[in-house]
Parts: structure tokens; sequence; C-alpha cells
């Protein structure tokens, strides 16, 4: 049997799981010394292949590869960069090339969204377009669950589990507080074009009047006065009232509402930050006192509040895409497939990555309720699922003990490269 | 012996364990049925006694009473409402002997920060200048840790741990998104005057360049000039630069942040968000791509990661204010006293409500580096031992399972009161 190396990296935006990804891959690979020889992995993602910026996990020892299960982040840096057409930068396919050759490369694991999967196609396809033999796979992995196929996507259920966790205790401060305090609060959480992380939130609410009473998708358009009749409501009827908002909600004319409120001291736009524009308006239609919170970067680095699924599904893809790419495969994502809701059950199945990649998968209409405002029983039946099981990381002295690695630089054979 | 009943109500703010607190108090007090009768929960703090909404908590089962210890929130509803003088409202003072007349309650137990100290010492005199015998006795609670004798108050310790944690992952997510993205990372934590929460972020810096890198306190006033070249220093040797930032930071002509920034569409003055005031400065000076969060509420109802050590002193200062009632006591409050930082070692002593009302304490000049933008050693010897051991709440279906109380409502026994 041929011996070759492996190329892994991360790509997009990181989750609390993708490092579960990364174990999966390299601990896998190191079963099979006979037909992988290390596991190379890009520094920032592609632009680490490009630039020759190898690392050699081969020098990191089982146990700091076993830690990063529990360590959220991308360990060996990921970036935001989309190989251009072959056409359009040929001089960045033959550069890949250089770099595979020179690091006996044969295969290609790229842990990332869409965009990530249509690097990962790209470069599935340089056998044919190129002459260079390379099996290129691609491990799925985004906190916005946009992914076409998958029943889910790596990264999802954690966030949703940490969403629908801090409005419920946020709703339960705002019940103490409303007789003499806040009465609204308004939780932002991110998913720009679609809302599976805003349903999410839904969970939380199990049952009449439970918080959050009223959630706010990207693909409902957010109709002002109905929104604010449903906030007045629930003042009047539940005391107080739990709002969860999608960063990327559009006004009527199609209008990020993230950029049509504010104006900073400059008289710049003031860019994100749709809760308070949401709060502002609640204060000067209602008069009610609000407080807002935006969970940002902390809802999908949250690794100690991961969904035990998720982090299960993060490292059973990363094995399955070696597993994979040792029975002579190109161009696939193995894929989560659901057998049964409750109790969860799924396997792992191959998809196309022509299928997969530039597909963004959005909420199903029925998911949302008729008034736009709440998820559906159907809704909960697929979320659900996804955010059983804590999977708590080891803390030490109090604090979560995240792994960070020594990330040995592969010596470089190449001449510099300019990206 | 007499049998008396008591009065017990939550005050102010909010915490992931005034519950617990509760749960201290009541469980105690089920102990000494020769000497206390029923304990009557306030329904939303003192303003219950007021007007007389009392919930009788021995219609509570055990288990409920027990599930507190692991609620976040105030389970009986909590106010912002302070008792004004004697003198300037005299007709309070006699409603509060009426309705603790008319429900035979000798014991009164409040649990709040500086403002309801304040309270439950007026309370304590009622003997004395009404004529009506009453033992009142103070339970320490409050997030901004602000109260003085006490080592800590119950409460900052788990958001301490919350902030700290939060900022950790958030640091690592940072740092690998950098290389083509995110380089500045703004957190926004609770502590208007006295900056304890904002050190606490510090503890998730236990070396070298870890983040966060900056922290800005409301005790110093900002610099303008040299925050942004500390930022850039952070950017150009670590690659990114996290910040915890309080939502009380003053600028230099003592103005807050927060309210000098940012207008609203309708030309309003935006309350609260100094995270996007100073991520837009970071934006507009220095170029950086940035991100912000504003924790708000999810800092103090985060009971899912709630400090063990913080948990069993709130449970134990509710002890400890029942059994100091019954030595006879009177307007005095239980209060963490520090015996040892490793492992931490303390026990309870009793602070006269005089010398805690109205006092507010600051943090300490020597916690802060001479720089102003970080904590010394001295202030991690302090704060660490407040966020020591997990104590999770039971998840059921991957959430958490906090208890909701029936609240039996007190049958009614004098005409209504209007506050």
């Amino acid at each position: 049997m041929t011996v070759k190396n492996a190329f892994y990296a991360q790509s997009g935006g990181v989750t609390a799981v993708i490092n579960a990804s990364a174990a999966g891959v390299i601990e896998t690979a190191r079963q099979h010394p006979d037909r992988i020889g290390k596991v190379f992995a890009g520094h920032n993602g592609i632009i680490g292949a490009l630039t020759e910026n190898l690392i050699d996990t081969s020098m990191e020892p089982a146990e700091n590869i076993a830690a990063l299960r529990h360590t959220p982040s991308g360990a060996f840096g990921s970036c935001r960069y989309k190989l251009k057409s072959l056409e359009a930068n040929r001089a960045e396919y033959e550069r890949l090339i250089e770099v595979f050759r020179a690091h006996d490369i044969g295969y290609f694991f790229y842990n990332g969204g869409g965009d990530s999967a249509d690097t990962c196609l790209k470069v599935s396809q340089l056998a044919e377009t190129m002459g260079y033999p390379i099996q290129a796979i691609h491990v799925p992995k985004t906190v916005d669950n946009d992914l076409p196929i998958t029943d889910c996507c790596p990264g999802f259920g954690s966030v949703a589990k940490y969403v629908a966790t801090s409005i419920r205790e946020a709703g339960f401060d705002v019940a103490s507080m409303a007789a003499t305090s806040t009465k609204v609060f308004i939780l932002e959480v991110m998913g720009r074009h679609a809302g599976w992380i805003t349903a999410a939130c839904g969970l939380a609410s199990e049952g009449e009047g439970q918080p959050p009473h009223i959630l706010l998708f990207p693909e409902v358009r957010f109709d002002q006065d109905a929104f604010l009749a449903r906030v007045k409501e629930c003042v009047e009827t539940y005391g107080y009232c739990v709002i969860g908002v999608s960063e990327g909600i559009k006004n009527i004319d199609g209008k990020f509402l993230s950029e049509t409120g504010l104006t900073d001291a400059f008289g710049h736009a003031q860019l994100g930050g749709v809760a308070p524009t949401v709060a502002n308006l609640v204060k000067d239609q209602l008069g009610y006192k609000y407080h807002w919170a935006v969970a940002d970067y902390l809802q999908r680095s949250a690794r100690h509040l991961a969904s035990a699924v998720d982090v299960e599904q993060a490292y059973a893809l990363g094995q399955a895409a070696v597993r994979i790419a040792l029975e002579g495969k190109n161009a696939v994502m193995p894929a989560i497939r659901r057998l049964q809701d409750s109790p969860y059950q799924w396997d792992i199945i191959e998809a196309p990555l022509k299928d997969v990649a530039n597909v963004e998968k959005f909420m199903p209409r029925e998911f949302i309720t008729e008034d736009g405002f709440h998820i559906t029983d159907e809704c909960r039946r697929y979320l659900s699922p996804l955010i059983q099981g804590e999977d708590y990381p080891p803390f030490v002295n109090g604090m979560p003990a995240y792994v960070q690695l020594n990330n040995h630089k592969v010596e470089r054979k190449l001449p510099e490269f300019k990206i």
C-alpha cells in the first residue's frame, strides 16, 4: 500500500466542536500508518496550504489531540478565504499542487461550511483539471446549520443548547424583576440568513406563557406594528416579555434592521446590534423598561455548555472522513442521517460535494408559527434531539482547561507565495 | 418557647444563587418548628409585605424548596423599592407592623444588597421606634460584590466564573479567526460603580499574551489615547486583542461612555451599550475588524455555570441567618470571613447592619495594575477562590431543569394598601 500524507484545515467561523472533528480526523489517521503518513494541518485554513504554513500534528502528544475534543475554536487557526475558479486564478491551484507534491500529500480534509465545501470541491477536481491525484473530503461544520443533505451541522447543536439555556435563565431573571423593573428582555443571536439559532431559543419555552414569548426570524420580514402589539399583549398577560432576535432580521423594505438604526457620536452608521435597535423601539412606542444582550462569539465558543450529541457527531464525522478517504473516494462529505427523533438515532451517509457546495438550507416555513413569532411542534421535534446531553470540559482551578497546541511548523521546501 | 412566623423576601437585582439562600432559610426554619411557625415569602420583596401579598412556603413540597438551590433568579419575585425614613413615610412602617401582626411575624429575613440592608436596618428598629417586637436579619446578595465586611457577596462568584469562562472561550475564538477576520473583541460586563466583575474577566488570562489583554474598570477614567495605543500594541504583538469593559466606564470628563456615544434613528440617546461605543472607536481610529458582546442578564442568571463555592456560601448564609435569629439577635448580617486563600477556607461572622447599609466597597487600587488596564496578582489571589468548583443543575431533555414554585398565596386579612 502507498503511504501518503494528509492535509487537514479549518475554515470559516469556528465553533465549540470543530476541534472535536479535528480530533476525529487525526486520531483515526493515526490508526492507519500503513496508508496515512503524517497529518499536516493548515495554519489558518487553506491559506496554510497556499503559503506552505503547515503544522506537523504528529509532533503533538496524543493527550493534546484528545483534549481537542473538549476545546472550542480552531486550534490550527481558521480563515475566511474562498478559492477563485480555476480560470480566474490558475496560479493558486498550481501553488496548491506544488505544496501538496513537496509534502507528499494525497488526502485533503477540509472542515467548514458552504463556502468551504466549494473550496473542497475545487481541490477534489485537481486530478482531472491539473493531473494531480488527491482525494478531497469535506467535514461539515457551521453554527448556521445551513448545509443541505446532512440532518444538522456540527457546531449548531451546541449553540442551540447555549441560546436555549441562556434565554431560559434570563427569562427567569426578568420574571422576578418585572413587577418594579425590567419588563422586556431581548437576546440577539447569530444567523444572518437562516433562523436556526433563533428557532433554538424557542426550545426554552415548553408551556403556555414560558419565555421566550417572541422570536424574530430572518426568514420573516419585521412587521413593526404586529411586533409591538404582541409585546404589549405579552406584558399585559404574563407581566413581561422575552424576545429572541436574529442579527439578520430585515424590515419591510428588505433592509437589515441593524443597519437602519444607530449612528455613533461621529455620525457613522453603527454596525451590528439589532437588539438595541429593537429595544429602543419598544421603549419609544410602549414605554417599557428593557434590557438587552448580544451573545455574539460567546454563543459559538461556549464549549462549557456543549451538546453531547453535537460533540459526538463532530467527532464521528471526522472519523468518517478518514474512513471514506481510505475507501478511495473523492469529492464527498460525510453527513448525518436522522433515523428516529426520540430517542434520537442517526448514522452517517455520504453526500456528493457538488450537491453541498454553495447551497443554503433555510428554515422550512412549517417550522415557524403562522403569526411568524415562534416555532411549531414540528420544529421542536427537529431541534430537540440536537441539544441532548451535557459534555462538560475538565475544569482546573475553577476555569475550563482548554488545550493550546504546540503547533510545530513543518520546514518549508518552497519559495514564498503571496496571496 | 413562643412560636412566631417568619417573613423572607428577595430584593434588588437577582442572581444565580439567591434562591440557594432562600433554600437555606426555609429548610433551616423547617428544622425548628418549636420556634418558627411558617415562613411567609414576600411576593416581590418588601412590596409583598406592604401590600399583604404573602406566599405560604409551607405549602411547597420539600423537593421544590431543595430545587431552589439550583434555580437562578428570585423564585418569589424581587423588587427595586427602598423604604423612606420613618419621618418621610410613617404610614409605610405602620402598615408593615399591621401586616406582621396580622400574620404573627416575629422574624424578618431580607435577602439583598446595600440598599436592601438599609431597608432591613429600618425594619430592625421597629421595636424601638414603633414598639413592635421583630428580629431583622439581612442575608447578603449582590453580583456587584460591593458590600462591606463580608469577604464576598453571594452571586458574585458565579458571575465571576461566567465572565472569566466566557471571555476565555471568546478569546480562543478570536485567536483562531484573527489572521483574516476579527482582530478585536470586546465583552461588556455589569458593575456600574465597582469593577469587581470586570476584574473577574482577568482570571482568564493566566500567562503572557493570554486574553483578555485589556480591562476597562469604572474606577479608572477612560484615557482614549492610552487605550488605543495598547490595543494597537496587542494586535501587533499577539495578532489580536480581547477587551473586558465595565458598563460603567467614564471618560475624562466623568461622563458615562455609554451615554456619550449613540443616537438611534429617531435621534434619541441610546442607553447602555458601552461595548459598541468602544468597538466603533477602535474601528474608526485603528481600522481593525471587531466583534462585541453584551452579556447583560445572561451573566447574573447563568446558573448552568455557577461557582460551587458561591452556591455553598449562599446556602450557608441563609442557614446562618436563621441560626442568628434563633439566638435572639437583631439588625445583623451573616458575613463571609476568609481564613485562607488557597485552599480557600472561610467561616461565617456577624456584621452589624448599621455598618453595612449604604456602604459601597470598591476595588482597592492595588488590585489594578499601574497602567490601569489589568488586575494584579493580589487581585487574583482574592478572586480565584470564589470561582472554585462546578455545581451543575440537573438537565432534563437537554435543558436545565429549574423549579417554578406553586407560590400559594396567604389569604389576606387586611384592607388594601396602595404604595
